[in-house]
């Protein structure tokens, strides 16, 4: 039906990344760490959410944050008035982290004494959602604003995210933004995915999400 | 200050790919043909933005837009309703546009005639900075939603754009938006830069958006 013409542009090849983030999994899972790769859109509310989850976890578990920017150390200097444990990682403008990075990361965090080491990826949907940083479960958050068609734009990320928090519900009433739609789209992409509707700003939505957290956490150390 | 570690992580070494960027300049100023790299976040409204220049300047030049995404069409239905040539660019994946792939989707859409071309890039504020496309000017969109700060975590972009649009300033009561903290943080980016707050929805500011270009065309035709 289209009218306009489809160009296939071609793919670079990747280096295998796969194994070592097997076997990164394999050595957390001995340690009794759990690693949370939270991906998203720049601007979507990922250090809030971070501060809000930090907020709802802490009395019952130690959590360590990396925060991975291009080269600008702003969120990590939010993210520690919080009162987690936090490491800067600086990606040299790199878009995204893969398990080798990651492990650079982790051993700079030094994860002794942590329960819950959380990776705040660099703000991109594409490039981070083709690395498996060795994380245990994915997470991403789509914010109101972005729109409710980006599961059918940036397809990758979506299929390997566990869950997507749909972030800033409390200005839904200002956008073209269709929650059903939203979530159809999104279960094309990844029929098991958990959706969870959140406001990071008011914390509606976050003891869901913490629930869901802690839930895994628990599973992933027992 | 800061009491949590910086951890420089190794960056990739690119491929030369400036040569080609300028050699494909100076063909395009012998075309008379402005091409127009627009980049932003997924979501900050790039396809309205679009829509709503072609509707400014569809009567006074010949416009042809090519929409690179990642593998879906989305876009490029959405603008040839608005009656510009269109050519999607399916990327397989890859998160930017390099010139040679920019000289791929310009011979596909066939510049014969058109005297505006616009790429519309993938969405993303890291890797599409990074890569010179050939283009004659760079701009960006901000929107609101994303936040004032993104000049200080996403730095390149800023300093590679000539233009940065500031979409979405009807929602501008519901978020943490400072206007002039914004100006200030892009003008520390890029000190030259145009800013052009702009409601792509209401077409507020597209008048004022549309001028800047029809003069940048103008003056690469003559």
């Amino acid at each position: 039906m289209e009218e306009f013409k489809v160009l296939e542009i071609k793919q670079s090849v990747f280096a295998d990344n796969d194994r070592q983030a097997d076997e990164m999994r394999r050595e957390l899972k001995k340690k009794k760490v759990f690693l949370l790769n939270l991906m998203s859109s720049p601007g979507s509310g990922k250090t809030t959410t971070l501060s809000r989850t930090i907020e709802a976890l802490r009395d019952e578990m130690k959590i360590g944050v990396m925060e991975a920017d291009i080269d600008s150390d702003v969120d990590a200097r939010e993210i520690e008035k919080f009162g987690a444990k936090v490491i800067q990682l600086h990606t040299g403008g790199m878009c995204h982290l893969d398990a080798e990075m990651t492990r650079q990361g982790l051993e700079g965090l030094d994860t002794q004494d942590v329960d819950l080491a959380i990776l705040e990826n660099v703000g991109n949907l594409v490039c981070p959602a083709e690395f498996d940083t060795g994380a245990v479960k994915n997470a991403m958050i789509l914010s109101v604003p972005e729109g409710d068609d980006k599961p059918l734009k940036y397809p990758l990320i979506f299929q390997v995210c566990d869950v997507v928090l749909i972030n800033k519900i409390d200005v839904l009433p200002y956008f073209d933004f269709d929650m059903e739609e939203c979530r159809k789209n999104i279960l094309i992409r990844n029929p098991k995915a958990k959706i969870i509707p959140i406001c990071a700003k008011t914390g509606e939505g976050i003891e869901e999400w913490a629930d869901w957290l802690r839930g895994q956490v628990k599973e992933w150390k027992s």
